[in-house]
């Protein structure tokens, strides 16, 4: 059986490829899908994608993936800067939790510099665009598997 | 001719192994030129790596990436946090630069959370532990030889 | 085909003339709802009315008013606050998006006075009562009509 | 016909046991129900004991007892810190409202330590462990009943 | 007998229309004083339309309308962010106070983002261009005349 | 042998009944004592009740109780804001230590709201008026006798 | 030739008696000034007492009563908090200064309670109502006359 | 039988004459009682003039002079600026409390320039060297005394 | 036809020499007018050198030099620190802006650190006494003229 | 006559040895105490070892000292961090004053970092646990005798 | 013999015309260098001119300058806003220190704002470009050699 | 072989003696290197006596004494405030480090009171001239060779 990976999506994440385009590019979050279920697949996980709008989704999501014991690549989006039930279900996993954002959130407005996840994620990769996923996914594919990222 | 990248190593980082390995980890630094050379080689990017404790050492060499046209992965260690002498030269480069933190720099105390670097960098990678700068490299790549990373 | 604008009510607003009447009065969101919908009329406008406690909803929403070219009231009550994702969502719409508060907001306490909305929203109305929501239909029309406010 | 207590919990309270066991034991959320409805039947109140992991529920929920007129016993956990629509539901509730926490969050990081809710509820318990349920519950009774707590 | 209105503009606003008009539009103060005019008349109110560069003049015109028992539509323009002197004044007014800003403050640079005004007007309308001074009328209008804004 | 518990009253205490009566009641403290000492000895517990203005007292009577083994209910009353020396003294006690407070001191002014005590108690009350004694010597039992509180 | 003492009064003071009584009172700024003259006669001293609502006014009586090397007392009212040209100007002054505030201003909003001018005044008096005045006249009596205050 | 004044002086204040003379000049505290109680015994007010550097004895003077119904002159001195014990007392007393601070606070170090007694205090009166305990007294007798000041 | 540069002086400037002569040296407002004037002549440049202590009249005058599009050197001097009016004068201007203060303002008490002023204009000179004017003109000399400065 | 110092000790240091012995170790203050005298003689200084958890009492005792012109080395303990009553006592010493804590308190939490005492006192010592006050003594014997420390 | 005088420059400043053009111009440091000299020269001073990206050689420079007497123009670049060693090297110097930047640096982004230099130096020239070494060594011969500037 | 201890000084102190003489005094490094060879002689420590103003070189030395196995005094001077990379040098250390401060830094301007080296070493011995040095030597022979300090 091949080790479960969760990709979550935050809000508005569903707009990508609409929304700011000169910040977040044109790639829709239905290529970011497939880009990345081919790799995890590449890397002989198994990946679970998914995006909501609703901060209680993304805890319920959390616990789930805390029953499953599956690490995570999160990009928490809108819930990263102010949002501490989403803050305490990733608390909850065990396997590494690797958080991506698309744009580099440190040259971004004042709020939404400070990503709250980041206080409990394993890592971070921030402002490679939707690439950071696919990172992200080597970079669990390394630590589970012990391969080469 | 390869695209050149420049792997620059900042403050007391030739100690990597021997410092609070509890946080680094016990891999040196030659360890981790010989594993980012090889994946360098593999994706096709000549590499220069190279350590300083000297902020203006620093300063001189990422001058001379500019001269190169080089792309650049910094890990600025101890120059992250109040240098704007290297924060100036970083925003020479014209390729991309990718910051890598070993740690994840958003859980440690005060002083070292805030990088001066990121405000700068295209992307920034941290927590990840070496392996950080291998993915910093496979982002070069993808973003310079639009391979996929 | 009338101009539509969507006119999107946040948490406890649907308690508006039972809580805390010194400050919101004693006017029902049905009545506030059946004022605005007469004007809109008046002014040549389609409006759709609507109140939620869930911030994803309201989040869901406001992509829906970006998909159908809408303009956009928003009273966003406790989401004006700290609620990024709808911040981003606001951010979405092309159309004049008005912001209303029934109260003057600066003159209450710290918690409430800081919207993040103001950041994105075209212009700001509060402290007028539920005529807040009147002008902020003019305000539109006057914006999308070009009629006189 | 008994005076009525909702005992609310917020997000991530379901893993109660699960979750940090280090910081708030291995008490389940279940076992917290049952020591707490015995405690209330024997005060003659009537408990309504329930959890949920998205804020606009705990927003209908609070909402719900002030239409009842209950008192509310609010463990608000992650809608603590940063929630103002919970905020602004507690403040319809006229009967009392005892805010309890597990830990004592004066002694946690930042991001746990100032509570909103602290601002509108009458009375504060926290780092008593599951304790502190019986105790506001007491402190209800106590208000309510006039008895001795 | 109609009420009376005064329409108090402050520093540089008699440069309208030459001044930074990417921000405030190429409409003059006297087009804004006649379409004022023109809305209070239909309104059945008296306006008193005028224009300083002297703080100590706003003051004296302040305790002018307090005299007359005016209502005050008031952009306090470079007044609004530090003169005390015209808050004061702004206090004794007995009717009501509406605080225009033709640009959206709250979007603009740290010393113009929060007015001492709006710490004493009833009501504030920003963003909406010089149709906030209309609508602004339209609200005292609504105020005092117990007309429909 | 019973176990003990201190109760100490810090400043102004002793003018319970008298003092800003609309935030602490009319209760006086020797009505406090005697309704403590009573619920200790329905909970088989030794009781210890005083109060003091002077702080080094405070600071005598908690090592007193150190040397006792005694847990402790502390008001610290003025004590709770600035006083590292009664801070210090209650880090001594082994035994659980419960602070009350009267009001819910969250919602006083600014120099009221952040007890220094909190950081080093197990638990806190606050808000509940003279009945957070009682619940405070509940805890008490429930944690040193291990029964239901 | 009997000492020069001025007595100036900063902006809205002229409408003492008026505006908000319940913080100043009903005495007028006519009856102050009576007040005030007739107890500099008994201390022999000769009182120039006047009143602006201009600061610019205000600073060119500074420079006058430099040049006439007069004591002050000033009651900077909304000069008090914001003006460095006044508080430049009361540098000047070689006599003593002494500042008088109608209201404890320390127990105000925010905004009114740092008074630039009592970094530079000889002596500060507040919350002593109208009485101030004639206290602050013996303060300058008691100074340069060397007489008992 | 003359209505009572308490005129306390706090910490170090025994040393006056003795202590930083260019701050406080070298007027004895034996110097000023002698002149206080003569001003006293004049305008018709019994004054028992004390000085302690224990706050706890200064906090059980308040409490005398609040059982007592007596109007406090107090300089807090070294208790003027963290003790929240005597600000608490000061609020117990009935009649006018007038603090007096021999130098001019706001000029001094930063740890020197918030007196927390201000908050409660009527009046407040600084930088009038001994003078200050005259004025005070002489305010006193006016407020209590209805006499002219 | 001459370029036309004004040269304007905020408050208390005209007590130039007299004001302050450790900080601000000995020579006279007249002296330094003439001085300029003369090296303005030697750079062909038309001078107009104006004092005030109006922050109206300072707007004024701007707006002024705006309609005439002069250049503009400008010690705000009280001016600088918390005026918006004079700030957004000074952003009309279309030809080069220099701010000059006669002292460092940076080594200077935290109330004259910070001029408002220095945002909008082109340069800064400060510290070099009246020199600082004659600098200044060389510089608007340097802008407009193309000359060597 | 030998020149004397006094060694004082702050709140809770009666406790040493006993008191988070982690932090201060189990050397207890009469061991200290034995030690400090005995180098006091060695280096021909008569020396005055107490201890108090008074802060009024520390105050009288560094009365006294200066009464006899002593040197004093002093650990404040619990009174550093927020006694203005200790602060100005030790103000009054001619001779030198040597503040000393055992621990590195810049390496404690927040409320332990900031001692007021060391603003005032001549030199500090912190980190080297009881050896400090040998060190300390060695100092004071350095500066008096004009020995070699 | 001449008087010297330096002229240092900080880190990156030999990119200047390559680096950030839009902000810096095109103007090369060679062309700077030789402006500078053939002024200085004009002026009568003897003129050394230096760049270098090292911190430890810009102290070394800065007491070679101390050594020979030397005023000294120092354009401190990156070692402006956190280089304490360089602060104290400038202390060390007795002829003027000019401090210049070429952009003005209170527009440019927040860690570019606060030079530490400016404490020290005795005047300040920012914003003029490269003009700014010129009007810097106008100010030097003026001061030195009492020349008109 | 006797235990090693490096002396290590930072930037500026080669100037001892020539700077700020009133601050620092008028011995030499010279002198103070003398005294602290014979001290270390006597205490039978070898000691390496160094000075340097480049921060890397500061690094390299500490690398250079932790593969020594050396203890360490440091007076890091300019390196105290702001330098990341010899704080982590420091933290290599395994034996003792105490840092030397001439004077009292926490009585000096705002930039030199807060030493980020005080976070990372043992103890910190400031105030004491260059007495401070010998006493630092001392302690290092107390922890080292467990003799008397």
């Amino acid at each position: 059986m091949k080790p479960l990976v969760y990709v979550l999506n935050g809000s508005n994440l569903n707009m990508l490829g609409k929304r700011e385009p000169h910040l977040y590019g044109t790639t829709t979050l239905a290529q970011v899908k497939e880009r990345t279920e081919a790799l995890a697949t590449e890397l002989d996980l198994e990946c679970d994608f998914r995006q909501t709008n609703h901060e209680g989704v993304m805890v319920d999501w959390l616990q789930e993936a805390f029953e499953k014991d599956a690490a995570v690549v999160i990009n928490p989006a809108g819930f990263s800067f102010a949002s501490i039930p989403v803050l305490d279900a990733v608390k909850l996993i065990r396997q590494p939790v690797i958080e991506v954002h698309i744009t580099n959130i440190h040259q971004r407005d004042e709020q939404y510099r400070h990503s709250l996840i980041s206080l409990v994620a394993r890592g971070v990769i921030c402002g490679l665009g939707v690439d950071g996923y696919l990172l992200a996914v080597r970079a669990v594919a390394g630590a589970i598997q012990r391969v080469q990222v």
